[in-house]
C-alpha cells in the first residue's frame, strides 16, 4: 500500500500515469483550492467521468476501497480539498461534496479565508465560529480535515473542536527547517494525539535552502517527525505539483508561479521562483519506489516502511471513513 | 410499494411528512427545474443533509434500496430534474449529479432550452444536437430520461436516440383532454414501445375543465392508458405542489402562479389560476391510499392495482439504474 496524501500534480487528471507508473495505490487529487462551488461542482463532474472511463481507476469511499484497488492492481482515487473556498457561506455544501466523494478537506490555503487563517497570513487569530462549524460538519460526514498551508493558532483551535484523527497532509517539521508553511512540534504533538498523520512534503524550499534536495535530507524531516510523533503519524504528503520541473516548460511553470504570487497564495520569501526540483532520486511520482529503498538503507524494518508509504494513511482512512 | 412518479411539493423536503403519512414507498421530488448549477449544487446538499438527519428516509441508487425502505417502514427519495438547465453546457456535470443521486432527468420545462422545444412552445423543432448527447450520457450513466413538460417532436426525437427504457414522468392523454401538457397516443405508445412508463398526473387542468376533478375522472385517465399501452407502462404522476391546496395561503399560491406566468414556464390558458385542487379523494399525498380502492372498484385485479401503484416504476427503476 503506497499513498501520497496530497497530489495537486492531479489538478490534471491525465496525469495519473505519473502516480500509476510509480506503483501508487491511491492518491489523493486537489480537486479544488480557490474554486467556487459551481466550479468544483465541474471538476468533481470531470473527475466521475475520468474514473469511469479509466479501467484502472476506482473512486476510493471506504478504506476498503483501496484494498480492493491494491489487490485488483488499480488505483483508488481520495478527493481533497486545500482550502475551504468551494463551501461558500453553506455547510450544506459539505454534504453535497461527500456524496461527491469527498475525503478530506484542509481548512485554509495560505491566506485567509472565512474559516481562519493560512499559514502565510499576517494574523493567526484561530479558528471563526463558521469554521468551528465546519470542523463539526466534516466530523459529521466522517470527513478527514487537514490542518495544512493554516496557521498554527487556526489548528490548534481545530484540533481541539475536532473528533477523531486530525492530519496534516502535507506539513514539515519548523524546528528543521524554518519555512512559514512548515509547522512546529506543538503541532505534530497535538496532531499525533488525535491519531492522525503529518505526511511529509518534498517541496524544496520547504526541506531547506538547497534548491535541489536530496533524498538523505528528505528522510531526516521523516527521521524527526517519527521521533517526534512515533512511528503510527507520519506519511507521505509529497506535493507533486502541476508547475514542477520537468512537468511543464519553464515559461509556463514561470506563468503559474506569477499568478501564484500577484493572488497573494504563494509570497517569494516563502517560495522561491521555479524551476522547482523535488528530492533527488524521487523527482516524479514515477520513481517514488526509491524512497523505500532509501528508508530501508536508513534502517527502518519493513513494518515501519509499510506504514511510512501508506499504512498510516490507510489507517486514518479506516478510523474517518470507515470499511 | 407505492411510487409517485413526480414530487414537486418536496421543493420543500420538509413535506415528506405527507407522503409518509400517505404511506408512500418512495416519492421523487423535483431538485431542479431551472436552477443554475450552483443553485442545483446546493439543494443537493440541503437535501443530503435532511436525508442524513431523518431516521426514516434513506436515498434510492438502485431499485434494491427501495425495497429495502419497504421492508424497514421507510421511505425512499429519487432525485428529479424537471429541465435541464442545471446542466448548463457541461454533460460532465450529469456525471457530478449522479454520483449527488439523480435518478431521472425531464428533457424541458414547458420552454425552448439548450435541449429541445418544452411542450408550451411556439415552435416544437426537436432534439438539439446537445440534446442527443445528453440523452446519450443519461443512457451511460444509468440515468431515466424523462418527457414530460417537452414537446412532442422532442420528445420522439429523445425516444429514437434513448436506449433503454423512456419516460413520461407525468403526462395524460390529450385523447381526453386537449391540453398542450397532455401527451398524444403516438408519444404513449412509442413510449411503451421503450419499455417505460407514463405517470398519471393530478393536476386539474390537464384532467379537463372542472377545477375540482373527481376521482372518477382521474381513473378515467388510467383506464385511457392501459387499453392504450398496456398495464405494464401506466404508473402515478400526480404532480402535487408547493402551489396547491390546501398547502398553502391564497395569496402565496397566487404569487408563484404570477412569477410562473412572468417567466414564461407556465401559460394562462393551460394552467388557470390557483386554487387548485386534486382530484376529490386524493387532495393531497395523505389520502392517496384512497386511489387503491378506487382502483379495486373499477374492477381493476389485486396485481394490476400494483404495478400501477408502483410496481411498474420500480420495474423502470431496477433496468435502468440495476439492483
Amino acid at each position: 500500500i503506497v499513498i501520497d496524501g496530497v497530489c495537486p500534480l492531479l489538478m490534471e487528471p491525465g496525469n495519473v500515469t505519473y502516480y500509476m507508473d510509480g506503483g501508487l495505490t491511491a492518491a489523493v487529487p486537489t480537486i479544488a483550492i480557490r474554486e467556487t462551488a459551481e466550479q468544483t461542482l465541474r471538476i468533481f463532474g470531470r473527475w466521475h467521468r475520468f474514473i469511469e472511463g479509466h479501467d484502472r481507476l476506482r473512486l476510493a469511499r471506504k478504506a476498503s476501497d483501496i484494498e480492493a484497488a491494491k489487490q485488483a492492481g488499480d488505483m483508488a482515487i481520495v478527493f481533497h480539498f486545500q482550502g475551504t473556498d468551494a463551501v461558500e457561506d453553506d455547510l450544506d455544501l459539505l454534504d453535497a461534496y461527500k456524496a461527491l466523494g469527498l475525503g478530506m478537506v484542509q481548512l485554509t490555503y495560505n491566506v485567509k479565508c472565512r474559516v481562519g487563517d493560512g499559514a502565510l497570513e499576517r494574523t493567526d487569530a484561530g479558528l471563526s465560529l463558521f469554521g468551528q462549524d465546519l470542523v463539526r460538519r466534516c466530523n459529521a460526514l466522517n470527513l478527514i480535515v487537514d490542518g495544512s498551508h493554516t496557521g498554527e493558532r487556526t489548528t490548534l483551535d481545530a484540533m481541539e473542536t475536532c473528533d477523531g484523527p486530525f492530519v496534516f497532509s502535507h506539513a514539515n517539521a519548523k524546528a528543521l527547517h524554518p519555512s512559514p508553511r512548515n509547522i512546529t512540534d506543538d503541532q505534530m504533538k497535538a496532531c499525533a494525539a488525535t491519531g492522525g498523520v503529518v505526511g511529509i512534503n518534498g517541496f524544496p524550499s520547504f526541506l531547506g535552502d538547497d534548491s535541489r534536495p536530496s533524498l538523505d535530507r528528505f528522510i531526516e524531516f521523516i527521521d524527526y517527525a517519527v521521533d517526534l510523533m512515533g512511528i503510527d503519524h507520519v506519511g507521505l504528503g509529497i506535493d507533486y505539483y502541476m508547475g514542477m520541473d520537468p512537468i511543464i516548460p519553464a515559461d509556463k511553470a514561470r506563468a503559474r508561479y506569477d499568478d501564484a504570487i500577484k493572488t497573494g497564495r504563494w509570497d517569494a520569501a516563502v517560495y522561491p521562483p521555479p524551476p522547482h526540483y523535488f528530492p533527488k532520486g524521487i523527482e516524479t511520482p514515477v520513481t517514488l519506489s526509491n524512497l523505500t529503498a532509501g528508508l530501508l538503507a536508513r534502517g527502518y524494518g519493513d513494518a515501519d516502511v509499510r506504514k511510512i508509504m501508506g499504512e498510516n494513511w490507510l489507517r486514518v482512512f479506516r478510523q474517518v471513513w470507515g470499511g
